[in-house]
C-alpha cells in the first residue's frame, strides 16, 4: 500500500467539479460534484439519528434499491434536515437536474447536504450550480481538492486521502474527501464523506467492507457528542482499475480492507483536529482492554469528556479527570490497576500508576501537552484488546461559533 | 407544606459550622461540619462511576453497616479521590478528630470531599479545621448557611432550601444544602448534597424515599456529562419532630415524599442554574411521552447537547440542535408529529409542527431566550408520561474555568 496525494478524483474514472451557488455562502465555493465515468457499484452507511434529513432518506433508498450509481451532488450552507415534504421533492428535483443536463439517470445520483438545520434549500440555486458544474468536470487533482473545500462548513481545512495498492497485477486506488467540523459525533458513520475507488468488488463486499470499517474509523471521532441529522458515507468503486472482481473475502479483499482503514483513519483525524474551535487533535488509545466493545467505549468516553477536553485546551495534565472519564463510560475495572501515560512528538510520560499519581515533572506533561497532537493511553491491564479515539480540546472558539451559527 | 428559608440547620437538632482551614483556598471556608444533637437514621446515594473517591466508600460502608449518624465533614478544594489507601486512612483520621473534640463515635461520621482529583488531602489542617468549628457548632439559619458557603468549589452561589410540613400534628422540618457546579451529571446523586429532617422515620423507608427521589431530582441535572468520582447526597433523620416513627408507605410517608421532591427539585435547578460558566438555567419539559424512562431520556439529551447548550448562550432559536438532540437520544418517535416550544417568564412560542418550522417570530423568540430561565417545552404526542431536566448554557467561562482549573 502507498499514501499518495489525491482525493476523490484520485482514482481512475471519477472526475469532479465545485461552484459558488451562493446558497446560503456568498463569497466562496459551496456546491460540489463527483462524476463517474460509468456506473459504479455503491455502499453508504448513514446517521443513526432517529431525526433524519431528506438526503439521508433518498440516497438511503439508492443504496439499498439501485445496483449502480453515478453521480454525487454536495451543498453546504443548508442541511434540508426538518424540510418535510418539501425538502425530499429538493433530494428529486436535484438528481433530475443532473439528469437534465449530464443525461445520467436520476436514480443514479446522490445527494447530500451540510448547515443549518430547518430552513428550505433555495431550488433555483442549486440548479444553477449545477449546470455550472457540469460543463467543469475534472479528473484532476485541482478539481477533487476543490471540491473538497467547496463542502466545508465552520472546517478550517479541507480533508482529502488517498492510497494505492496491487490487485492481480492492477494498481488501485482509493481516495476520498470528508468534512466536519461540528455536530460531529458520528454513530454509523461521519458528518459527510466521499469515497471513491477504481476497485473491481461486489456490492455486497463493498457495503460490508465499509460497515466494519467505520467503527474503528469515522464512530471513533467526537467533536462535541452531537450525533448530526445527516451523517453519511458514500463509497463509489466504478472497477476501472480492470481487476478481476472480487467476489470473496480473499486476499484482495483484506488489501481493499487495509486501504480502507488507512484512508478513513486519515480522514477521520484530520475531521478531529479541525473541530470545530479546536487547537489540538486529542487522541486516546486504550491498550490492553479485555474487549474490543469495551476498549472502544473507554477510548470515546475519554474524547467526549467535556472537562478533558477543557484541560487539553489549557495544557494541563489533568489526569483525574481521565480517570473520572474512564469510570463513568459503562465498563467495569479495577481503577486501582491501571496505567496512564501522556505522549506526543515531544516525548511520553507516566502519569498514574498503582491508584495514584507517579511522580512526574508537570513541566514535562505541559511540554507534551502543548503539542498540536496529544495522546492519552491507557493500559487497561486486562487483556488483549485495543481501540483509538480521535477528539479536540473545547475552547473559547467552540462557544463562539456555536453560540451564533445561523447568523 | 410551607418553603422556608435556611438550609441544613432548618430541622430541630442540627447544628452546622464552617472553618477557614486553608486546604487550597487561602481566603475563604473550606470546610463545613453538620452535627445531629442525637443519633440520626441516616440514607445515602453515591455516584456509579467505577472511580470513586475515598469518602464515597467510607459513606457508603458507614450508610449500610451503622443503624445511625450524627456527624458529616466536608471539605471543598482536594476531593481525596484516585489517593488509594492514604486517602481512606484520611477519612478515618477526620471521623477520629471528630471523636476526639465532640465525642461523637467515629463509626458515626460521615465524611465528603469536593475538589482536585489526585491529591492528598494534608491532614493537619482538616484537624485544626476539625478543632475550630466544634465550639462554633450553632442551630442558627446563618451557621447552616455559612456550611453551605464553605462546601463550595467554582459555585457562585450557596445553595439551600427547606420546607416544613404536618404530621400527625405535628409539624416536621426537611431542610438541605447542596453545591456544584462543574464535573456535575449526576448518577444516583449530585455532587455533594446534604439534607437534614427531624422526621422519625425507619432507617429501611429514609433510604427508599431519597433513591426514589433522585432519579426526579439530581440525576436530571447535567453541567458537562462528566459524571463525578464524589458524587454524594446523605440524608439524615433524627426524629425530633416527636412524630409517631413512619414505618410504612402511609400519608404521612406520602408527604414526607412530597418534601423531598420539593427541596430537592429547588436545589437542584440551583445547581443547574450555577453551572460552571453558566449565564441561564436551561430546562427541558417532556410531556405525552410513552414511558416514564423516555421521557426522562429526552429531556435529559436535550439539556446535555453541547450544540444546544452554545445556542441558548447566544440567545439563538436554533431548534434544529434540539430536535437534533431528541433523535439521537435511543427513544424511537415520529419527528413530523412531535411539537416544540420556547418558554420563559416573556412568553412562549410555538417553534415547530408537522416536520418544520413553525412561521414564528425570531424577534420574539430571541426575548424569550434572552431571560435567565429559558424552557424548551417538548409535547411527544405519544402517551401521559412526563419529564423535567435542568442544565445551563454552554459559555466562554465554562472553558475559561478548566481549561486552567488546577492552578
Amino acid at each position: 500500500m502507498e499514501m499518495i496525494t489525491g482525493g476523490v478524483t484520485a482514482a481512475k474514472g471519477f472526475q469532479a467539479a465545485a461552484a459558488a451557488a451562493g446558497i446560503k455562502y456568498q463569497d466562496r465555493m459551496d456546491m460540489a460534484m463527483i462524476v463517474s465515468q460509468v456506473p459504479a457499484v455503491t455502499a453508504g452507511t448513514f446517521t443513526t439519528n432517529v431525526v433524519q434529513a431528506a438526503p439521508v432518506k433518498w440516497d438511503k433508498r439508492l443504496v439499498m434499491e439501485e445496483s449502480h450509481a453515478r453521480a454525487v451532488v454536495v451543498n453546504a450552507g443548508i442541511a434540508n434536515a426538518c424540510t418535510g415534504a418539501e425538502g425530499m421533492e429538493y433530494c428529486k428535483k436535484t438528481a433530475e437536474a443532473v439528469e437534465h443536463v449530464l443525461g445520467i439517470s436520476a436514480s443514479q445520483v446522490l445527494v447530500a447536504s451540510t448547515g443549518v438545520i430547518g430552513m428550505q434549500l433555495p431550488m433555483e440555486k442549486l440548479t444553477s450550480g449545477i449546470e455550472a458544474m457540469a460543463p467543469e468536470l475534472k479528473d484532476t487533482k485541482e478539481s477533487g481538492h476543490q471540491a473538497a473545500c467547496a463542502i466545508m462548513t465552520t472546517d478550517t481545512k479541507a480533508k482529502e486521502a488517498a492510497v494505492t495498492f496491487e490487485v492481480e497485477g492492477r494498481t488501485v486506488t482509493l481516495g476520498g474527501m470528508c468534512k466536519g467540523s461540528g455536530m460531529i459525533h458520528p454513530n454509523m458513520c461521519t458528518m459527510l464523506g466521499f469515497l471513491t475507488t477504481d476497485l473491481a468488488i461486489s456490492k455486497e463486499l463493498l457495503q460490508e467492507a465499509l460497515r466494519e470499517d467505520i467503527a474503528d474509523t469515522y464512530n471513533m471521532v467526537s467533536v462535541d457528542g452531537d450525533t448530526s441529522t445527516n451523517d453519511t458515507v458514500l463509497l463509489l468503486a466504478n472497477g476501472m482499475a480492470g481487476n478481476p472482481e472480487i467476489i470473496q473475502k480473499d486476499e484482495n479483499y483484506q488489501k481493499f480492507k487495509e486501504a480502507l482503514k488507512y484512508v478513513n483513519t486519515a480522514l477521520a483525524k484530520m475531521m478531529a483536529g479541525d473541530g470545530e474551535g479546536a487547537t489540538a487533535l486529542f487522541e486516546t488509545q486504550v491498550i490492553h482492554a479485555d474487549t474490543k466493545e469495551h476498549a472502544r467505549t473507554l477510548a470515546k468516553s475519554v474524547i467526549c469528556s467535556s472537562l478533558t477536553k477543557a484541560a487539553i485546551y489549557g495544557h494541563d495534565a489533568n489526569w483525574g479527570r481521565i480517570l473520572c472519564a474512564l469510570g463513568y463510560s459503562g465498563v467495569t475495572f479495577d481503577p486501582e490497576a491501571i496505567e496512564l501515560f501522556f505522549q506526543s512528538k515531544s516525548g511520553r510520560i507516566q502519569i498514574y500508576q498503582n491508584g495514584t499519581a507517579v511522580n512526574y515533572s508537570e513541566e514535562e506533561a505541559t511540554k507534551i501537552l502543548s503539542d498540536p497532537e496529544v495522546t492519552v493511553l491507557v493500559d487497561m491491564k486486562m487483556g488483549e484488546e485495543e481501540a483509538a479515539a480521535w477528539g479536540c480540546d473545547l475552547t473559547y472558539d467552540y462557544v463562539k461559533i456555536n453560540a451564533d451559527y445561523r447568523s
